[in-house]
């Protein structure tokens, strides 16, 4: 099975990646349990689709199981769901010594992460990420939290899982939407630091678009070993190395603030941010015309938007200057130099930012 | 100043204890701040007391503040409070480089050191204890956290502070029932750790009734570096050294549980817990009953409540199975085997337990 190992001295973990393998969760929870009990988190559409296998495969293995479900979508990422679920671990017999699986896309993965993280100061806990943006974004590197009414991830921790499972049949239940707003952060990561992967999702679009296993199993394994390459250089975000997974990421939250986290998926406002940085770095000299076109013509042939959403601009701006990635009031982007290669450049113009709205 | 170095590596630092000292928080805090924003998390009844000054000298060094106020009392250490609080500092304009300052008792110190473990991902934080029992206890070694409505100290994380301010002269404005809850905590750490300090206890019974300033002082930085020698040996409770500062607390724990939070104070609970495995340790011949009397007669000297509370012994024993100090479904204590030293006994019988709860 392809695995990539996260490299974090005491708190390093694999990722195995395959399709097919979701029963081999239970293995995986079960090496950490000792006899201990497991707590699966999920919400309801998974837990429909893909609870069933896991929960009879640790019961195979002889594990004590309790499932809690929470409701899908961005809502249940919220203090008041972690204080329910805090209050149903203890309810169903959790002690230091469970396990917790989170079985499910970005907001069950952090949400339950969360609640690992906090529950009787620190449980141990393990990712089966079930969509495409989660398998190769929010499950790999250990940023667990929760929304404030007034803050997107405002409230969490760093806490590493103990191993992450991947299986890449569960993508084929995920609605397409879905499925293309996570190919968004595929291409940011060949953007960023690999040229070379950039150059195979450029060969490999229809197989791509078909979900095709084997494609889907690489790219996985590939995203994922960009990402721990990162986050073994910088855990914390204490470096500024982290800081090159936001690309597009600055205007992406702006444009998800601007209309009220309704209209866009993450990935789908990462696209469009994506291109306003292209074209940012374009005005700035940073890059080509040429590269600007390479990287919209992939995202348009994963069905991605590409339009900056309908809201003035200087509200947008206005809104940037709000995410809690400004640095002493002052803009920063993430901005590319080369196929592979980005950089981050502090000191960013209003005109520049806005002119790069423009398409 | 007298300052105690608690060494944890990279999340090392000092604890400076005087009497008068109080506006010094300020420097510490502002060393850690570069023209970062300071939250004070206090209760209101601290507050009317003592944030004015630590207010004040912040600004005197050009730091900007923001108070946060807590009902005073345990029903504080709640979610619903961090995540008001949570909203609060957000509303406030906290970001990533804030420093929160704890200026209370346990509960307070609980609380805001978790509210700062867990906002933007973890933020700086500073401890200004003004009980006996934070000052010798709840504000060295880094735990944190809240209680669930079926669990104490169930949710939390451990989360060193950045340092910590201890002014005994905080000690002056507390009530005298408080004052002597926390000297069982005192007597404790010469049970347990060091025959000379229970000694110097019992040779200044009347300068520490009479809070004598250069007495207290003494009391407190031995007290901390009793606990930062155990804390440094076993700072997330993994290696059962920490373990034995529950001395006394299975069955306080019980006690507290059994009269519903209400009847008792916690460092009466511990000190009536103390009695109870004193006489626990003598019935299994680990300890002479003039161990168990010379204990007995310092706690009474510190006008501290010795009678186990009238509630059914055999749910006493059942609260005991429900502590999740518990391992295995075994009962576990912390008992003497002479004035200074202690062991972790398993597997202790239950009549046992229900003898030594005879006085």
């Amino acid at each position: 099975m392809p695995t990539v190992h996260v490299n974090l001295g005491p708190r390093s973990y694999d990722i195995e990646i395959a399709s097919g393998n979701l029963r081999e969760a239970a293995k995986l929870c079960d090496a950490e349990a000792d006899d201990a009990q497991t707590v699966i988190i999920t919400d309801s559409h998974v837990a429909e689709h893909y609870v069933d296998p896991v929960v009879e495969a640790l019961e195979g293995l002889g594990c004590d199981v309790s499932v809690l479900e929470v409701d899908p979508g961005e809502p249940s990422k919220a203090p008041e769901v972690a204080t329910e679920l805090w209050e149903e671990m203890l309810d169903h017999g959790a002690d230091r010594k469970t396990v917790v699986l989170a079985l499910g896309g970005g907001v069950v993965g952090d949400l339950a992460g969360f609640v690992a993280a906090t529950f009787s100061r620190g449980l141990r806990f393990v990712q089966v990420p079930t969509t495409l943006l989660a398998q190769v974004d929010s499950s790999v590197g250990g940023k667990v939290g929760v929304n404030l009414s007034a803050g997107k991830n405002m409230v969490g921790a760093f806490w590493q899982p103990r191993g992450v499972l991947i299986d890449v049949a569960t993508l084929n239940t995920l609605p397409d939407r879905e499925f293309r707003a996570g190919l968004a952060e595929v291409v940011k990561y060949g953007v960023i630091q690999d040229a070379e992967f950039f150059a195979y999702l450029e060969n490999n679009v229809a197989k791509v678009n078909a979900r095709d296993a084997e494609v889907l199993t690489y790219i996985v394994q590939r995203c994922c070993r960009l990402k721990a390459d990162v986050v073994e250089q910088d855990e914390r975000e204490e470096t500024g190395v982290r800081a090159i997974l936001n690309y597009g990421h600055t205007f992406c939250h702006a444009f998800e603030a601007g209309t009220g986290y309704e209209t866009l998926l993450h990935g789908e406002g990462v696209a469009i941010g994506m291109m306003c940085a292209a074209r940012l770095a374009e005005r700035m000299g940073r890059v080509d015309a040429a590269f600007v076109e390479r990287q919209r013509k992939l995202l348009t042939a994963f069905e991605l938007p590409l339009d900056v959403p309908d809201v003035d601009r200087d509200e947008l701006v206005e809104l940037m200057y709000r995410d809690k990635k400004v640095e002493r009031g002052k803009l920063r982007f993430v901005l590319p130099t080369q196929m592979g290669h980005v950089e981050l450049v502090r000191g960013v113009a209003n005109e520049d930012v806005l002119a790069a709205m423009e398409a």
